[in-house]
């Protein structure tokens, strides 16, 4: 059971915990925290939270667990700003995409990396943002990392897989390295590519054109090109070298694909097409969805 | 009012065509041709078609339309095959991808390019084939190219727009040259990718793990990594010169994108998210689905 939970940051991820710890009924009061008064007044008027509070600070005071769900880049801050008044007992948790960064803006806004700061990320989101695109359900059935380091208190990490539980998320651990690698092949270098196909389409000449031809196949693949910039531009420098790595290993499997339909390399392109195919329809009878 | 529809490549485009047109009540009698006489048997039972005839031949005749829905690496063979059979007053449509390629195999096919033979593309499909992934409103609300030539006849024209509006599409006209860019730019690009993407990761050393860790951002932007691979074989090959411009050309903005990561340049990266999303929810207004 938690007390008092303080989200600092009340968007999709931290207003879908919100919802799904309070349709569990293992939270008795939620208090949000955020830069936004307009979108904190909304998500009480949601129910998502019982409180509102502006500064971190305040907010942070008299809770027994802290989720901070902000852009990786304001990470740095928002620790320097509950450092003085977090509690001694309190767990404290994050959701970011890129887990070493979050070590080193910890270092920078704590003064230290706290045993009570558990780093974790769910493996959930839609393109959408904003409280308003929250739902208690996003976690059910879906993956929560934690990259719980040496120092960590296990009694922090065990009440944070807790909560994660109570979502319906099944709860993992890995080392960050491991983390950061494996998110930068599924998602950082997908985004990139996503963004990328848009704004090549939408920079030439016959743009509006171009798009009233696009058809469900391709409103899919650019789903992800509709997510938060502000959020992706922080995860991209955040998780710099490991996306470098995807990015390089993916440049020259599709050059080696730009030469197989140059040089009219039949063989090349069908066993290619055939084992990506089989790749993907094994992931989506994993994912079944 | 078409009385002998004859459907070559019975499979999610042919089969559909069939359920939209019987749907609509437009079409007295349809004969299904194919290689695989089971899928056509299927075919039937799901009565799709009336009729099965394996020899292309014999499926022509005494039809007044017939369409021909094979993959494009098979074109020829089939213009070859219907050549001495097809009537004089019939017409004859195809549904490839890439329509260039689709002139050099009818002249090589019937010997020259017959008037009475549409061009057509339906700009619609999902990752699944076949007749049993077919469905009648495919094609609902949805853009079907004509490429006519100067050689056409209007008459033809005229009858293939009908047929297509019948299924609820709504269908345009344009160059053979516009067509096949614009879908390089919409369609066949973004199956490369996904199809790269896909590999890339499923080559890696912990390809199992990795895909385990993906999310439904994955599986929409890979969900094309699933269709047909000799479909996409054909159609690679069918449209190499504005595929291979398209890929220079993403090839180029993506290492921009790597370099403005490896250069921290973070006004690159958010300017960049930000134009693509503006471009996506664009599209997306647009599309409605």
């Amino acid at each position: 059971m938690i007390n008092r939970l303080t989200i600092i940051g009340v968007g999709l991820i931290g207003g879908s915990l919100a919802r799904a710890l309070r349709q569990a009924r293992v939270c008795r009061e939620i208090v949000g925290c955020g830069r936004e008064l307009a979108s904190l007044r909304q998500a009480q008027a949601l129910g998502v939270i019982d409180r509102i509070e502006l500064d971190p600070g305040a907010a942070v005071m008299g809770a027994d667990m802290v989720v901070v769900a902000v852009p990786l880049g304001a990470m740095e801050s928002v620790f320097r700003a509950i450092a003085p008044h977090v509690g001694a007992d309190a767990v404290i948790t994050d959701v970011g995409s890129a887990k070493a960064s979050v070590i080193g803006a910890a270092r920078r806004g704590f003064g230290t990396m706290p045993a009570q700061l558990v780093l974790g990320h769910p493996i959930a989101g839609t393109e959408r943002s904003g409280v308003e695109a929250s739902y208690a359900e996003l976690f059910a059935h879906r993956k929560v990392i934690l990259t719980p380091l040496q120092q960590t208190a296990r009694s922090a990490v065990e009440r944070v897989r807790d909560m994660w539980q109570a979502t319906g998320a099944q709860v993992v651990e890995m080392s960050v390295e491991h983390h950061d690698k494996i998110l930068a092949a599924t998602s950082h270098l997908p985004h990139m590519l996503a963004y990328t196909l848009v704004d090549t389409l939408a920079r030439m000449g016959e743009h509006d054109e171009i798009f009233s031809y696009a058809a469900g196949g391709f409103r899919d693949f650019t789903r992800i090109a509709s997510s938060d910039p502000q959020m992706w531009h922080d995860i991209c420098l955040s998780n710099r070298e490991a996306l470098l790595a995807m990015l390089d290993l993916f440049i020259q499997d599709l050059g080696r694909l730009r030469e197989a339909v140059g040089n009219n390399d039949s063989a090349y392109l069908l066993t290619l097409f055939q084992r990506a195919k089989q790749a993907r329809d094994h992931f989506a009878q994993q994912f079944k969805a």
